[in-house]
């Protein structure tokens, strides 16, 4: 059953006109962008132009842009492209301690190479204090990342305060802005990062389609090794189609924003504040005020956030425990963990996400379907249970 | 201008019941395999039922299956993954000289990771010796990957026989069979490998979509780090459409196979026929009989293979002079200088691939338009002129 979708950070559906901008690619449009014959010059054009509609809509140059299969792909890449590319000048890496799987695991990987890693914590809210991030900058430090926003508490972190920090020592400054690219404004003038990571399924492009936009002149270890794709630093045929797509996407983005932003903003506002009112015992999860666009995310108590889920999806309506890209881990999230959030709250944890696709009504059901859930839910909660009987004994 | 596109080796285009297949998952059923609600279920079907398919082409299990952004990912996943999995046995790998960029360059890799690298060097005709590939095997040889079928000269590998000289020995054995899969009869039994790549726009699948299968129990290191998808053995949201267009170019690879083949092998032999006696000096590279479906790859002395791509292109005929991923690179082949194939030779490298959009009147046409562009690019030809000069002083 299929009701109101509120899972856009799992991923964001294709807008009409991105598949349109799509179909002469999959069509007749097939040429391998590396064929010296006009089927290989159309896709190749086609190609050029996407990155350029990407490249304008960060404020970046269109050489600066390398294709990627995915956002998890750019930050594997980033991470160890650029380690690998550092590392005559020394093998120490600071990332903070709520970044995606794909940046996390991949400092990982790097720690198996022989690589030290520091991870910065976070505050309640998520936040990265830039003074941290300052602090464990060391002689030997060539890399720091941080992410623009969290896309499972919403928290946007101070890039440009950190990028300041990190520029004084000489370390780059990578920045997974997955989350965020095509929803909110993001500039990498005046982030002042060197290179950053986003994915076209976040802003209503295609799956299979990411992109790491890497300052000019700096050197990067490719992850893909093959052919001269992608000025030799990512193997693989180019993802015509898809990158097409990502292209009209990001045009699309730049042309609406400020209309998207002031209509989902409204609505998140409505849902948070809806559910803070409705439920007792709900945490908002992240920072307050400066969160990202249609991020709605909450820890509600005495109950687990999978059961939640369930329940929703048999009214149609869809949510995420975090991301999902670990959703079906049912682990607790590191983020809620980092933020200092006990376990026992962290497991209820529940995201909504808006986007383009929601109206009032969506938000509306939610507000009528999700109390009687949690009622229902805890009334079976062993802790709900300890909870009114030390309250009840508290009287 | 367009007219005969004979560079399927480059890239095939899309059968229109593969985007057909596609289109929903590009349209309204475009939740995330990962989440717990009916969109993501929608979908998670979806990629189990095209993994099936793709298993079921190559008789492989569907749990083999791990889906990957390309051709050129799976060979470096193979590459890189099995040789980090496996290198408390030993560091020593054995490839052919005539492998795929991706898993020439993975192999690179591997050595800048202090693993040792062997090439085995190939005949005339490109063949592997499976007793040199025997020989070549240590105490620490831990992988050989030893291309199914050359995609620029068309010769097919003794891969049986090379897997069982290889299974003696306790390493892994990878193929990377691109060129070959859902053309002709690949099947993983039969061959005896541990690990095979392939790449759905080789048969007529769409872009940005690959897969590796790993035989059930070998442990390999993800290199893309990152969720809990394909098992944890590959991050970033699969790439539903994508893998939903393999899936059913697979099921009719499969389905057609026999027709498809019939089809192409005699336009394949019309067209070496016709390109061997119309144009004088010409050398059929590759083996002579046991070469992949459509590939007709020739060795025109005298000229400059781009420039024919040039001339042929401004007729409307697409070809290629070699590998896609290096068409651009415009270097002399690696596979033609292993062959032997002195430089000179190698640089008139022009290769035709056949596909099932191709018809009697495509070989037709080039037969046609091929010969007076040889003629003309040869009166400019410095070396042609020496020759005929050589053959005059001979008389």
């Amino acid at each position: 059953m299929k009701g109101a979708y509120l899972d856009n950070a799992a991923t964001t559906p294709v807008l009409t006109e991105v598949l349109e901008a799509m179909l002469p690619y999959l069509g007749d449009a097939y040429g391998n962008p590396q064929s010296l014959h006009d089927w290989g010059d159309e896709a190749r054009e086609a190609i050029e132009d996407a990155r350029g509609k990407v490249a304008t809509l960060i404020g970046g140059k269109l050489e600066e842009i390398i294709f990627t299969g995915s956002g998890t792909e750019a930050n594997n890449f980033a991470i160890k492209g650029l380690a690998q590319a550092q590392q005559s000048k020394g093998k120490h890496v600071v990332i903070s301690a709520i970044e995606h799987f794909s940046v996390l695991h991949s400092a990982r990987t790097l720690e198996k190479w022989g690589f030290e890693v520091t991870q910065v914590p976070v505050d309640g809210h998520g936040l990265v204090d830039p003074e941290a991030v300052a602090k464990s900058i060391r002689e030997d430090t060539i890399l720091v990342s941080v992410m623009h926003a969290n896309g499972e508490v919403g928290t946007m972190e101070p890039i440009a305060e950190i990028a300041e920090a990190v520029k004084k020592t000489g370390a780059l400054f990578h920045t997974d802005a997955v989350a965020a690219v095509g929803t909110i404004p993001v500039d990498i003038k005046e982030l002042g990062v060197d290179a950053l990571s986003l994915a076209a399924n976040q802003f209503y492009g295609p799956k299979g389609v990411g992109a790491l936009w890497l300052r000019k002149g700096t050197r990067i270890i490719p992850i893909l090794d093959g052919g001269v794709q992608e000025g030799g630093r990512r193997g693989g045929t180019e993802n015509v189609p898809a990158i097409v797509g990502m292209g009209k996407a990001a045009e699309l983005a730049q042309q609406d924003m400020s209309s998207r932003i002031e209509r989902i903003s409204k609505l998140r506002d409505q849902l948070i504040g809806g559910v803070t009112s409705c439920v007792e015992h709900t945490l908002l999860t992240g920072h307050p005020t400066n969160r990202l666009l249609g991020n709605a995310s909450f820890c509600i108590e005495f109950i687990e956030g999978e059961a939640m889920l369930m329940l929703l999806a048999s009214k149609g309506i869809a949510a995420s425990s975090g991301s999902a890209c670990t959703s079906r881990a049912l682990k607790a999230s590191h983020v809620l963990t980092a933020m200092g959030i006990p376990p026992e709250i962290a497991q209820g944890s529940l995201l909504f996400s808006l986007g383009l696709n929601n109206s009032e009504a969506d938000v509306d059901d939610l507000l009528e379907v999700l109390p009687p859930i949690v009622d229902r839910l805890r009334q079976m909660s062993p802790l709900y249970a300890k909870f009114l009987k030390q309250q009840g004994g508290g009287k």
